[in-house]
C-alpha cells in the first residue's frame, strides 16, 4: 500500500471509452477490448480502490452482442464481487443518484449483494439510452447490481445534476455525472442557462467536486463541442470522456481554475493519430480537498504505430515522372512500415500481455501527381505481422483535402439545419430520401450491395430493426408508384450528394455519407436550429479516416464563444473558486 | 402453511413457456408477458417454495429486447434475492450441472450473492444457445447469478444427462434436464442409444427422479416429436416445456409407469385452440418418493376464447344462394363474437388483475360456395372490446384444407431431406437461394417489400445480423453477374415452390414459405438424413393459423415407432420401475 493510502484517501480507479466488443469479429483483435476490461478490473482490484469511475462508452454497440454481456457482467462479477469491506458512505439521495433502476441504491449496500468494489458510470454517446423506455445497455447492469449508473438526465428542457456525495473519514467527495448528450443541444442547454449544478449547502469549501462528462472537447465546429468555461469553476476535476486521445495528466484550466484528465480510450477503434498516443488509465487519489492522480499504462492494448510519408519530400530520390516510380514509393513505403514493425517489436520486448502483431498506419500523402499502388499486394507482405494488414497504407491529398475543408466551412450550415430540423428529420427518414435519390436512375438491385448492407446494419445496431421493415416498405410503394416532385432544399442537397458519390462509383460511400448527414441532423431532430459546422461534424468520434490531416486544434482554453455575458446556469449557487493543486 | 409441508418436503414451482416479450410492442398486449412473470415470481415467493423450476422459453426471442431483459432481471431481483434461508443441499458435481458458466455453482450457494428462491432453468427452442461460443439469453441470468441454467448438452454426438441431487430433510430429489434440441436429431439420438440419463449409483430406490424437457410431444411427423416411450422408465416424473396447451395435471403413462405433467405457455402465443385452455402452473411437493401436484390458475394471463362456425351447417337459415348471405354470415358471426365477449365479461367478474379486452377468434368454415365477408369492417366494430380487433375472424376451407394435408403426407420427405441435409444448407443458404430463383423473372425492387422485411427480421431475431450484409452482398454479386445454372435437385424444389407463391401474387407468403422450409432443412444440418413430415413440421410452435383444421390426434401413450427392439441408451444402469403414485 502507497503511503499516500490512509483512512481518509479515496482511491478512485478512472477508465473511460472501453469500447467493449470494439471489432469482436475480428480474428486477430476480436478479444483485445475484453482483454483490456480485464486487466482495468484486475488492476482495480490489485490496488484496492474505493471505486471505479468510468466515463462513459463502456460498450462499442448501443446493443452489445450476447457475448459481449456476457463477457461484461462475468468479468465484473468476478472482479467486483466479494469480501472486501467498504470504506465510504454516501450521504446524498441515492433516489436522486441513481434514477433508471428500480433498486435506487448503491450497489454495495443492497443487502443481497456482496460488492467489493463498486463501479460508477456514466453512458457515453456509443451506449447511450434509446427506446421508449429509455434504457441504456448499462442499465442491464445497473438492475443485475453490477454498475452503479449515474448521470442520467431524463429531461431535454433543463438538466439539473446531483451530485453523489460521499464521505471517507473526513475527505468529502461530490461526484458529479453527465451522460452523453448531442453535443450541439446540450451546449445549447448551457448558452440558454438550462443546466444546473447542484452543490451541498452545508460546508461548500469542504468538498472535492468531481465532475464526469462524455461529450466532444476538442472544437468540431462552433459549438459542436463543450468548452471548457461552461462547467462551473467549483470544480475541482474534471474527468473528460469520449476523447480517446490519453492526456490523463491533468492539465489546468487557467480561467476557470479547475483541472482537467482526459483518460482516453482503452482500445483504438480508429487508426488515427490521438489513438497512437501510449493508453493510460488512472489512479486518482483525493484526500481533503487535495488530489493526485497516478497514471498507469495499459498492457493490454494493442501497440499502434501510424507515420507520415509526403512523396512530394522525397525529390532526390523520385518524381512522378521518376521512371517505375511507382516501384520505388511502393519500396519507400515497404521500408518504413518495417521501421515501424521493428521498432514495435523493440518497445513490446519482456511486455508479455501485450499483443504480438500491432496496428500499422502509414498515411501518404501523394499529391503533385503520384499514383497510388496496389495495395493489396502489399498487405500481403504484412499478413503474418500487422494486426490490420488490410489497411495499412491510406493516401490522401493534403493539399486538396484542405481546400476541401476550407470550402466546408464556407457553407452555410445553419441555413442548412434550419430547414432540416424544422422537419425533424430521422436516420430512417435520410435513408427514405437516400432511396428516392436514388431509384430514379439506378435499379435497386445495384444498391442493395455492401452499402446498403452497412444501412441496415446501423439500423440494427441502434435497436431500431423494426425500421428496417418500415423502410423497405416504403422503398416498394415509391417504386411502384414512382416518384412524386419534392421541395425541400435540403433533400435535393443530399439527393445531390449521393448522386455525387454514386458517379464516384463507390456506392457503400454513398450510403454511409447519408447515414453520417442523418445522424448529423438527428442531433437536431426536434430542436431550434443553431449554427453548426456540419463538414466536422461528419469527422467525429471513431469514423477512421474521416479525421482531417492535420487534426484540427484543440478548442480548450480558448473562450467559450457564442456565450458572452450571459448567465452560467448555476441556479443559486455561489461561486466557490477552487484552490486545490495537483501534487 | 399447508399441513403437506414439513421439512422433508420439497416444494417447487412449475412452470413453463413463458414466452417473456411475446408482442411487447403491441399497444394492449405488450405488457402480458410481463405481467405474467410477475405472478409467477410472486406466486413462488407467496408459496414459500425451495425453488422454481423452468421448463424452456422463458424469453420468446433468441434475442431478447433491452426492455425485455431489464425487465426480467429486475423482476427476478425482486423476487428471488433475500433473506429467506434455503433448505435444501446439493449432493452432484455442480461443475457438470452447470458448465455453461464461470461460476459453476448453484445461484444460492454462491459467497456473494443473497438468493432466497433460486430458479433452475432449461433453454427452450425459442431461447436456444447459438453462435460460436454457444451462449443462450439464459446465460446473461446465470452469469448475473439469478437463473441456475442446466440441461445444456454440448455435444451433437452423445448426450450425458446428469442430474442436479438435491436433498431436503430425508427426501432426494434427482432433477435431470435437458435443453430444446430439434426434435428429428434427438430422436435419432435416442434410437441411436446416444442419450444415457445418469443415475446416482447409491440407494437407487430412495431417489424421486424428475425429468424436465422442452420438446414436441404431439406427433407433428414420424419423428417430429420425442415418444413418451424413449424417456428411461425410472423416471417418475416428467416435465413437459413446450407444448402450449394446458394440460398440468400429471397423466400416467402406462407403458412406462411414470407421470407427465404438461404446464402449458403462460401467454397465448398463437390464436389456436390448445392456448384456449385455461393457464396453470403448478405446485409441485414431493417427499420422499410421493409427489402432489397442486394447480395454481394464473390470474393476469389475458382470456382467450375460440369458435368455429361451419357455414355449410347453417341451411336452415342461408345456402350461398340466398340473397345478401354475405350480410347474413356477417351478423351470424356477430353475434357469435357478441357471445364469446359476454362470456368472457362473465368469467372476468371480480378478477382485477385479469385484462378487460379478451383475445377472441372466430373460425369460419365458409367451404361449399360461400365468400368471405370483409374483416376489416367487422374488426372495426370489437376495436374497443377486443384484444385482437385484426384477426378475430379467419376463414378457412375445411374439406379442402384436409385434402392438402393429405397429399402432403404422401410426398417422400424422407427423399427431399437427404438431399438437403447432405448439402448442410442454412437459413442463409436458403434466402440466397430464394433471391436466385426470383431474380430472374421479377425486379428485386418488387420484393424489398414487407415479405423481404419479414426474412430480414428473422435474420436480426435469431442474432444472425451479420449474415443480412453477407446475403445482400451476395444477392449483388449474383445481379450483376447473372445467374449460373444450378443442379441441386432440393433448390430447384424451393426456386418452383417460390415461384408458385409469386404467381399467386402473396410474396409475404413467399419469402416465409423459403425461411420455413429453411428452418424446417435447418433442423437437419449436418445431420444424417432420416425420414420426416415435413409438412408437420413447418406448422409447429407459435405459428399462428397454421395449425391444422382439427388439431392433429396427440401420440401419447402409444408406443413409439422406428425405436423396435433397440436398447435405451441407458448406459449400465439398471431400471428402476416407479411406483410413486399421486395423491
Amino acid at each position: 500500500m502507497s503511503k499516500l493510502d490512509d483512512e481518509d484517501t479515496f482511491k478512485i480507479l478512472i477508465a473511460t471509452d472501453i469500447h467493449l466488443g470494439y471489432l469482436e469479429k475480428d480474428a486477430i483483435r476480436g478479444n483485445d477490448s475484453y482483454n483490456t476490461l480485464d486487466e482495468i478490473l484486475k488492476c482495480a482490484k490489485t490496488n484496492q480502490v474505493d471505486f471505479i469511475l468510468l466515463g462513459g462508452d463502456l460498450f462499442h454497440d448501443n446493443k452489445p452482442s450476447r457475448r459481449c454481456l456476457h463477457n461484461c457482467i462475468t468479468m465484473l462479477r468476478r472482479y467486483c464481487m466479494g469480501d472486501t469491506p467498504i470504506h465510504f458512505n454516501i450521504l446524498s439521495d441515492q433516489n436522486v443518484n441513481f434514477n433508471t433502476t428500480e433498486f435506487p441504491w448503491v450497489n454495495y449496500q443492497d443487502e443481497n449483494l456482496n460488492i467489493s468494489i463498486p463501479a460508477f458510470s456514466i453512458h457515453g454517446n456509443h451506449d447511450d439510452p434509446t427506446g421508449a423506455e429509455g434504457l441504456c445497455a448499462l442499465d442491464l447492469l445497473s438492475a443485475s447490481g453490477l454498475v452503479n449508473h449515474f448521470g442520467h438526465s431524463h429531461s431535454v428542457e433543463k438538466i439539473e445534476i446531483s451530485p453523489i456525495l460521499m464521505q471517507k473519514g473526513k475527505t468529502k467527495l461530490a461526484l458529479f455525472g453527465l451522460g452523453s448528450i448531442p453535443d450541439e443541444r446540450l451546449y445549447r442547454m448551457f448558452v440558454n442557462n438550462q443546466v444546473t449544478m447542484l452543490r451541498p449547502k452545508e460546508d461548500q469549501d469542504e468538498w472535492f467536486n468531481l465532475f464526469t462528462i462524455h461529450q466532444n472537447r476538442s472544437k468540431h465546429g462552433p459549438t459542436n463541442y463543450i468548452p471548457e468555461q461552461f462547467l462551473d469553476d467549483f470544480i475541482d476535476l474534471v474527468v473528460w470522456g469520449h476523447e480517446h486521445e490519453c492526456l490523463i495528466a491533468p492539465t489546468r484550466n487557467e480561467q476557470q481554475l479547475f483541472y482537467v484528465t482526459q483518460p482516453g480510450s482503452s482500445v483504438a477503434t480508429s487508426l488515427s493519430p490521438g489513438e497512437a498516443t501510449k493508453k493510460h488509465i488512472g489512479l486518482l487519489r483525493v484526500k481533503g480537498r487535495k488530489m493526485n492522480l497516478e497514471k498507469i499504462p495499459l498492457k493490454t492494448v494493442r501497440q499502434f504505430f501510424i507515420q507520415d510519408v509526403v512523396l512530394a519530400d522525397y525529390q532526390d530520390q523520385f518524381t512522378p515522372d521518376t521512371p517505375q516510380v511507382t516501384k520505388k514509393v511502393e519500396d519507400l513505403c515497404y521500408a518504413k512500415v518495417t521501421e515501424m514493425l521493428e521498432e514495435a517489436e523493440r518497445e513490446r520486448l519482456g511486455c508479455l500481455l501485450t499483443p504480438e502483431k500491432p496496428l500499422i498506419r502509414l498515411r501518404v500523402d501523394y499529391s503533385g501527381g503520384f499514383e497510388a499502388f496496389n495495395t493489396s499486394r502489399f498487405s500481403q507482405k504484412f499478413v503474418e505481422r500487422v494486426a490490420n494488414p488490410k489497411d495499412i497504407i491510406h493516401f490522401l491529398r493534403r493539399r486538396e483535402q484542405k481546400e476541401d475543408i476550407k470550402d466546408e466551412v464556407n457553407v452555410d450550415y445553419g441555413k442548412l439545419l434550419k430547414t432540416t430540423a424544422v422537419e425533424g428529420l430521422r436516420v430512417e427518414d435520410l435513408v427514405k430520401q437516400y432511396f428516392e435519390a436514388t431509384e430514379q436512375t439506378v435499379q435497386l438491385s445495384l444498391l442493395t450491395e455492401k452499402g446498403m448492407g452497412k444501412a441496415i446494419q446501423e439500423f440494427v445496431d441502434k435497436d431500431e430493426k423494426d425500421a428496417i421493415e418500415e423502410l423497405i416498405t416504403y422503398q416498394l410503394e415509391k417504386t411502384q408508384r414512382h416518384l412524386q416532385a419534392r421541395g425541400v432544399t435540403t433533400e435535393q442537397d443530399i439527393d445531390a450528394e449521393v448522386r455525387a458519390a454514386a458517379c464516384m462509383g463507390n456506392r457503400a460511400e454513398e450510403v454511409n455519407v447519408a447515414i453520417n448527414r442523418a445522424k448529423a441532423l438527428r442531433l437536431e431532430r426536434g430542436d431550434e436550429p443553431v449554427d453548426a459546422d456540419l463538414s466536422r461534424e461528419l469527422a467525429l468520434d471513431s469514423d477512421e479516416d474521416s479525421v482531417p490531416f492535420p487534426p484540427p486544434a484543440r478548442g480548450r482554453g480558448r473562450g467559450g464563444r457564442g456565450r458572452g455575458g450571459r448567465g452560467r446556469g448555476r441556479g443559486e449557487l455561489s461561486y466557490y473558486l477552487s484552490q486545490i493543486k495537483a501534487h
